[in-house]
């Protein structure tokens, strides 16, 4: 089985899509059962595995979050792309933060591992 | 010995003058010597080492380019960054190219592994 560029770029509208509706089945059908997620890169941990990435993912589609795919391009089986998400702690407190995502396909089209770029420059 | 942000933000601005300038060692100074190059990532080529790496680049410093950085975020010891470079194949032929380079840097601060997203898209 091959994985096609449609449907690799097609994995990030499903993460942001998942990630507003606070769909953690869906985030997590989107990852290899093996996979590594890194996020920030450089931040000191990697989340390995279905469990450790379920438990990183809970915290966040607990919170109410909007959010828009800005960019993406596919190159080989990988995915880099673009996107903002605003997280609403409360009625009056938020948080936006512009992302570049890298994403790395199996030929089954699943993530096996996601590496986040972003800085505290990259939050306003 | 470890590597600072600001030195890891420095090799995109070291990068695009290095090629502008058709400066071939100066992008080779840049490269650890068991670096590894892959543009485009999925293109199905790596340049592994030096010698590699300075026959790829011999033939893209050979031409005529112009660039600038867009755009450059640091995490950890990875530097994405993007930028754009006009490449003159003669008096009227030109391509621009719209480029997302992954460069991971060792403690030294040398890039020992480069991965540049781009596809057709990109050109125009």
């Amino acid at each position: 089985m091959s994985v096609t560029p449609e449907q690799i770029r097609a994995t990030a509208d499903s993460y942001i899509a998942a990630l507003t509706a606070g769909d953690l089945e869906g985030v997590m059908s989107l990852y290899a059962d093996n996979a590594t997620v890194e996020d920030p890169v450089g931040g000191g941990t990697i989340h390995e595995g279905a469990a450790a990435i379920r438990e990183f993912y809970s915290t966040v589609v607990a919170m109410k979050i909007d959010g828009e795919v800005l960019d993406a391009r596919v190159c080989g089986n990988d995915l880099l792309f673009n996107f903002e998400i605003t997280t609403h702690f409360d009625a009056e407190n938020s948080a936006t933060i512009n992302v570049w995502d890298l994403m790395t396909h199996n030929d089954e089209g699943k993530v096996t591992s996601m590496r986040a770029y972003w800085t505290p420059e990259n939050m306003s």
